[in-house]
Order: C-alpha cells, then sequence, then structure tokens
C-alpha cells in the first residue's frame, strides 16, 4: 500500500485514536468532515485520549467542502492550532460513499501547504478502490498515515492495521501498549487478517452489485432509498427501532446508524438472501400498525 | 445573582473550564453556539482539561437555534453522551449581541427535560442585563453554573467569578488549585473586584451609548458595520492586519477577532474619543494604499 | 466468582485500566504495592486516562506494609484525594509471589473505612488460588473490581476479564469502547477465553511443580533464585541481555524483568523441558566470558 | 538568572504545570524527590494536565539520592519513559532545607547524559541562594526551565515565574493561555513583581535568623524541632490542630504541612513578634489538656 510499516490493533477505533495521538499536539484540534466515525462514533476519545478537539467541516455527500476547509485552518496563539486534517473513505454516515481521488489530493495539497499532516480513516478502503476501479495503493497515496479494517467487508474476525512511516512506529507502538493493544499472542489474529487481505477484496464487487440490488428493490417498494455506490444501503422509515426488530424477527439484521435504518452487504451472503431480506422488509412495513 | 457561591478565578477561561470539568463526565461532549468563546479561544482547554468534545450548535446572530440543539444531543452506547449545554450572553463573536431570555429558558427547560445541567459563559452578563432593561439576576436565573467576569466592561484588572451552587463547591476549588488558579492572597484582588460589581454595572448604559455612536459613524463613512446592542462594533474592512497598525498608529487600538475588526467601549473612554476614533478611521481607510 | 458481570477485554492492560477510569476522580491517586504492573508496566495510562498519579506503597516480598497504606492515603484540598486501593495476586515483579488473604481482608477493611474501593490485579489470580488450595472466588472475594487473564497461565491467545458489579457496568462498556477494545466479532477469542476458564486451571499445579523443579536446579547451579511459590522463576545473573541471547540461541525463551532474569512455566512444556534448560543455562554460564 | 525568557503567571503551581506540560510527553514520568510539592500538593495536576505519572526518588533531607535516581531513570517500550527530573530548592517538606548546588550539577549531569530537561520549582530560590551566600543566578545555573515565587518570601500579592529558554516560550504561552493563566492587564501584578524581586532578597537575611531564634526558643521549650536553614520552622507535637487553634487564639498562625506544625517566618515580623510567639506556644502546650 505504499507505507513503510504497518501495525496490527485490535479495532479501527484504536488505530485511529493512536493516530490521532501522534499526529496532534495537546490542545490543538483536528479537521473532519462532518459525520466522520472519528467525531461521532469513537466516544469522545480524540478528547480524552489525545486531549484535542475535533472541527467538524461542511461536507456534503460525505466530501469535504474544500473552501470551508480552508476556513476551518487555525494557528496560534488565541486559538487551539489545527494539528491534522482526517478524511474517511469511503464515508460511512454519508451513506458508504467515496471521497474522489481529486478531492484526497487537493486536500493533501492544502494540509502541505500549511504543515499539517494528513490520516485516511479507510476502514472501507478497499470498498471505495473496488468503486473506483483502481488498486487499493492509489486510494492510501499520499496521506501520513492511514487506518484500514480487516474486519468489517474484507471477512477477519478482529482487527485494523495503522499504516505510517518509519519514524512514527515507536511512538505508535507504546500507544498502542498504553491503551492496551499490545498482544502476546497476536499470530493467531494477524493470521486471520493475512487472508482477509488477499482474499478479502475479491469478494467486494459482488458486494457492492448486491447492495445496489437491494437498493433497487426497496426504491420499488416506495421506500427513500439514499444513492448506494459500494456496500452500504441506508433508507429512512418511520420508526426504525420497531422495523429493525420486526425484521430481526424474520432473521433480517440490520442497524440504526445517524437517524437512519443502515444494511450492509458482505461475502457470507447467499444471492437469495437479497429477495429474502426485501420481502422481510416488505413485510415488516406491513405490520407496522399494530 | 440568585447563586449559593461564588468563587474567584484568575480568569474567565479558567471559571468556565471548572465548570466544564464540574459538569462533564470524561468521554462526553458540551453543546455550545457556534462561535462560543469556550470553543473558539479557549485553546482546546475542554479536551485537554475535562475530556470532551464541543459539538457546536448554529447560532444565527448568537441565538442557538433550539431545533438544531435537540438534534445535537446524544447518548450512548455508541456516541459520547451529551453531559452539558453552555450558552453565550452576550455572545462576543456574534457581535457582543444579546441572547433573549426566552431562548435561555428554552434551553434550560430543554436541558432539564434531558437530566443535562446548563452553564453560561456571562464574560459580559451585566452588558446583556443594560440592553435587556432587567437586573443581572435575570440573565443569571436558572442556570446551574455562570462565569461573570469581573475585568472587561466593569472594570477590574483581573478576575472572574463562578458561580454555583453548594454542592459543587468542594470540587470546583479542588480543580481551581490543580489548574494553579489558587492564590494565597486573592484579596488585593477581590478588593477591585467587589469596587467593579458595585460600581461598574452603572457605566455599561454609556459605553453602549458610545458603541452606538462610533457605529453609526462607522457606517457613515460607507464601512459594513454589525448591529450594535451593547459595547462591542464589529465591521469588515480590506486588510484587517494594516488597517488596525494604521490605526494604533493614531492612537486609537481596536482588535482583529474572527476575521472582522472590533471596537469595544469602556468606561475610561471620553465622549470626544468617539469623533477622535472615527478621523483616524478615516485617516486608516485613506492611507490604504502606499 | 462472585461478582454480577464479566467483560471481555483484549488486555489486561485495558481491562485494569478502565476500573482505574470507573473508580479515579480526575486528579487523584490509586495506591498501589511497589512494583505493581499498573505502574511499572502500563507505560503511564493512569496519568493519560484517568488523568490521575500512582503512589507506590512499599510490598516486601509483593505484599503490602499496612502501616504504610494507611500514611498513603490522602484526601483534599490540599492534596489530590485517594481514589482507590490496587492489589496484585500474584504479585508479578515480586516473583509471582502470592498476597495473603488476611492481607487483602485487612486491606479491604481499610478501603472500607475510607469509603475507597479496591481493585485486584489479578491476571494471576489462578495461581494464587492453586498454591493458597482455595477456590478462586475465595481470592476473588471483597474487591470492588477485578481484572484475571484468560491469557496467561490459562492458555487463551488474547483476552482478560473485567469483573464488576451490575452499576458500572455501562461505563465500563462505554469507556471499553472509547479505548478501542469493543469488537464486533468477539465470540471467536471468547470461545477460546471459556475454554481456558474451563480447563485451564487444572495445568496451574503442574506448572508450579515444574517451576520449583526449575528452581532447585538453577540453585544447584549456583546462581540466586528468588523463593519460588507459584509458575515464575526469578534469578539475577551477570549480562542478562547476553545470558538470554545464549539461551535463546538453544531453544529456551525468558525474559528480562525489573533488571532480573525470568523464567515462566506454562501448560505446553513437557516434562523433559526443565532439564534440559537446566543444561541450556549451564552452557549460557560457560560461554560467558568469549 | 542567566534564562532568555520569563514569564508571568497567577501561581507556582500553574509555573510548575507549564514545565511539566513542555517537557513531558503523554505518557511519560517526571521524577522528583519524595515530598516534592509537584507530587504532594499540586493535586494530581501532572497526571490530568501532562498525561504523566510521578515517580519519588528517595531524598532524604530533601537531597535527592543520586544512586536511586540513576534506578529511577525508565526507557521505553515496556515502561513509561523518564521526560523529565525535577528537583526543588528549597525543599519545603523536607524543612526548608537548602539543597547543595553539588547536588544540582550532579543530576544536570545525569540528565545530560540521558537526554533529559531539568527543571528546578525554585518557589523559595532567593531563600536557598541567601542559605548558600551566592547570587540567585548561582542556584538556577544550569536547569532547562525554573520556577520562581514573587510571593511568599519575596512579598509581592500574586505571582511566579516561568524562566525558560527562547524556543519554549511560544508553547510556554499557549498552555498558560489553555490553563486561564492568560491575564488581560497583568501590569498591576506584575508592578508587584519588579519590586519583590528587586526589594524582597533583602530581607531574607533577616527571615532566617528569626526562623532561627524560634527554632532555639521552641527547642527551649522541649520541642522537637527539625534543623533549620532557611524561613521555616518544622516540628511535631501532639494534637496539631488543636495545637494550632489554639495559637490562632492567640494571634500566631501556623500551619499543618506533611503531619507535622509548620511556621514560616516573613518581611512583615518584628523582632519582637518570635517571643511573643514562643510565649503562645508555651500556653498552647499548656493548655493542652483540657
Amino acid at each position: 500500500m505504499g507505507f513503510e510499516r504497518a501495525l496490527f490493533f485490535p479495532s479501527g477505533t484504536m488505530a485511529n485514536q493512536v493516530a490521532l495521538l501522534l499526529h496532534l499536539p495537546r490542545g490543538s484540534e483536528v479537521l473532519a468532515p462532518e459525520g466522520a466515525h472519528l467525531y461521532e462514533y469513537e466516544l469522545g476519545a480524540p478528547a480524552l485520549l489525545a486531549g484535542a478537539l475535533v472541527r467538524a467541516v461542511p461536507a456534503p455527500g460525505g466530501v469535504l467542502d474544500l473552501e470551508a476547509l480552508k476556513r476551518a485552518i487555525r494557528w496560534g496563539p488565541f486559538q487551539a492550532p489545527t494539528g491534522l486534517i482526517a478524511l474517511e473513505n469511503t464515508h460511512n454516515l454519508a451513506g458508504g460513499r467515496v471521497v474522489p481521488l481529486e478531492v484526497q489530493k487537493a486536500v493533501q495539497a492544502l494540509a502541505q501547504a500549511h504543515g499539517l499532516p494528513t490520516h485516511l480513516d479507510g476502514a472501507r478502503l478497499f470498498n471505495a478502490a473496488t468503486f473506483l476501479g483502481v488498486e487499493a495503493k492509489e486510494v492510501a497515496r499520499g496521506f501520513t498515515t492511514l487506518m484500514v479494517s480487516l474486519s468489517k467487508g474484507l471477512g477477519a474476525p478482529v482487527g485494523s492495521l495503522l499504516l505510517l512511516p518509519n519514524d512514527l512506529e515507536a511512538e505508535a507502538r507504546r500507544y498502542r501498549k498504553l491503551l492496551g493493544g499490545g498482544l502476546r499472542q497476536a499470530g493467531v489474529l494477524a493470521a486471520a487478517g493475512i487472508l482477509a487481505l488477499t482474499e478479502g477484496p475479491k469478494h467486494l464487487k459482488r458486494d457492492h452489485a448486491l447492495a445496489r440490488a437491494l437498493a433497487e428493490g426497496l426504491a420499488r417498494l416506495g421506500l427513500k432509498v439514499e444513492p448506494v455506490e459500494t456496500n452500504m444501503v441506508y433508507l429512512e422509515v418511520p420508526d426504525p427501532q420497531g422495523f429493525l426488530e420486526r425484521l430481526k424477527a424474520q432473521g433480517v439484521l440490520a442497524g440504526a446508524v445517524g437517524g437512519r435504518v443502515r444494511f450492509v452487504t458482505h461475502q457470507d451472503l447467499r444471492d437469495e438472501d437479497i429477495p429474502q431480506a426485501l420481502e422481510a422488509v416488505y413485510r415488516a412495513l406491513q405490520s407496522k400498525a399494530p
């Protein structure tokens, strides 16, 4: 992927947070697209661990607004200085949408002009590469550090990698151990991770096709479905919690994310699971009114 | 002002931050109006000290959007829970604008419905009370904690107060000492603070009148001036730094705040200082092109 | 083991640190025996995470000096208040020594008298129970929280448990997720952990016997060996690093811990490995002078 | 005093803590003599602010044991690395005892050999210089940073200085502001500080003489008095709290520090205050048994 080092972490959250610890001085800010996982779903970790604030930058469809990004950059002595610009590709809360490579490059150029490092939350990097039809390393190019998940789409049970340059390795190991991510016999997990890296990406094209098929079916049911680019299908329904419970009773698991319902396709699905899921959705919608 | 206790602090920043430490569990969030001093000008302190993130809520003209506030409230287990709602009155970055008391009450009611405490950054509370024509304690009413500055408009050289209930006092003292705010002979500063509290508010009406006079004069010079409610006049000029230096050379001090130029009126001004400042502005604009 | 809840963690360090986060207010202190793992080998985590200091209490042979413990307890307002008393049983750096149950009870009584919680770093709790000839729950009795490792002597590849009361569970989950210890498919690891809990303890008696046999052999070689109670053999040799490398070249792995050499016996050893290790030690000592 | 820069702080605690923030990476350790103010009386601030632990090094009579100091130095990757060595001169809890300059130099040499910075808590630096009969800058020589109090013996109502090299100034200012130590009109306090620096040191010889006179009188009363080198007299009495209250009733103020009673002499004392204080002590001891 074009990096000098890769460290194994028990989770993407920990890998992201160690990246923040590496880049952010105490009392600084990380700029991230609104809805970024590191702002919305890592429980305030940037504050407790790195002692840094997150400043959300407008990002319609998951794509950072470059003008807003420029205005958000701060430096002292009266304000918390910007210490890092972070991106997320694909952007989960934006519907698994893919950030175009030229946007990544523009952000990297802006960061470089201000002497700032960049970090990519690439939990679903291989999904972005699959959608764009490029090698993963093309999506990874130009970032100071990068997190990629071995679980999620790639299929390992546990683990994420933090890719980084040589000169950050010692400190990354120290922070990993401090956070409790130092595993004595990590080999059994790393072995699954190697399989995920070699075999996992091959399945993603099919995951995306299944997601599109699901989205089209949901739209035919009259539901408001967000644009699908990768393996996620977001939609709005009334009473999401009740809807999800009725689905679950029929053996279909989905989640409530950001106030919407999210389906994620993956390599353990059979082709026939899509029509079956659609039928379950149909029933769950019908049985709405008790 | 209707609180059980008041503690003296060396600065408003420290008083605000101790309030955050009192209210916010580690890894939680404080909701604050966009442009809040505690987000923009306290150098990331909420993160380093309380281990908490700030989530900025849209606040046109300094007044929180209540619907946006409702959507911003979070609770676990997947997200950093909201631990506090903070307001700022008057709101500095919004131009010294006054938050209406009914907005304060609506925010307090929403907080109470979610079991959340509220904090008012009332650095300029007496300016708000003066504008509204009410007692200061009317503006202070209903907040769990409140910070008010003895310096700034009230005229003491140093110091702010944190008003709080009895049951938070011991912990507030502990945090104040931890942050280096425990002064052994605070009496000499407290004495100035008592004078500020008794004499200072009487001058604010005149400060506001001078600010309005200045704003009107600046508008007559063709400048784009923001609405003035209290003792601050914000305007936009091209090349603010050069403009401020040319003003300073003529003995008029103003500041660059939030990308704009800010004038603040105060009790040490003479009436004739306003026309003199306007003349200096006129010259500073003329001499723009060298 | 007598606790209401048990949570799975990727490591004992993380479980210990979440316990500290649960018990310790910001700016407080945990009292721990000198040489405690949480002070010596968790990389300053109590400070960075809980914002708390560690105060080491004299503990000859791993056993807390109760009078020194009493003197170490502090409360405000001028000093960082004691927030927790932690023990470690068996105590690694003290040579895997076992803390007597009456000492545990005396510490618990002292803690209770001061309204303080207690935490046991029981990474090797089952070794202590085996040595004492009691059920594990006897060693676990009376602590507010307790960490026990599934790896180490019990044989799972990864994982530790934090045992805790119901009312701390929600916050423990929140902190676990914040630190990156929330695993989506933890089942594969938990399954190994269940096996470790059911099968692992049966092997410990033999581990201890092997350690004693090793210690006796090392003493016969003229080495200064510390008293052995469980599965650890600590000894002093000149040039520990060189000694360990010469051992490793012969297929015997040991570690340098606390300035000494440490051997740890475990269930994957064959009986004949002990004499073989002794022979390797003999050779490593002989070849000392090149 | 031989430093490039001096910054004014509201308190010695804040100046000390900013020094720790400047020197200590997150998750590191500061080595300090046992009883150091920054460990005992700054309420856990090193942990909450710098995210660093304190490791107390044996220091009989306030003088660091150099062999113990060497053993206490740690570096990664398994242990929290040492980030700073701090001294305190005079050492308050050790009775206001003076650390010899050759000990300071030996510590500085050891620090330099390990690439570590040094910080002096010189709250009472001028007392040490007075005792040693040298210029203050002789005591200050060789430290990376140094804190000196303007209040305490020198007589200013509020304030301490942090002396530091040019390259740490910007970050020190950032941290000072973050902690709430940025004062807008610090001049009124700084003026008192300048007077304290110029006039204060002249009085210290007399303070020390008064302390010796007091100590001799207390010894004549049969009390166990610690050796007096500067302006502090520590003694042990039964029931210190009751003793202090009975003293206070007679107009003599002393404090309970580290389990003992502490008297501090200062420039506002008249010569006749010493015999008067001794008489009050005599009465307070007599009235002990009700």
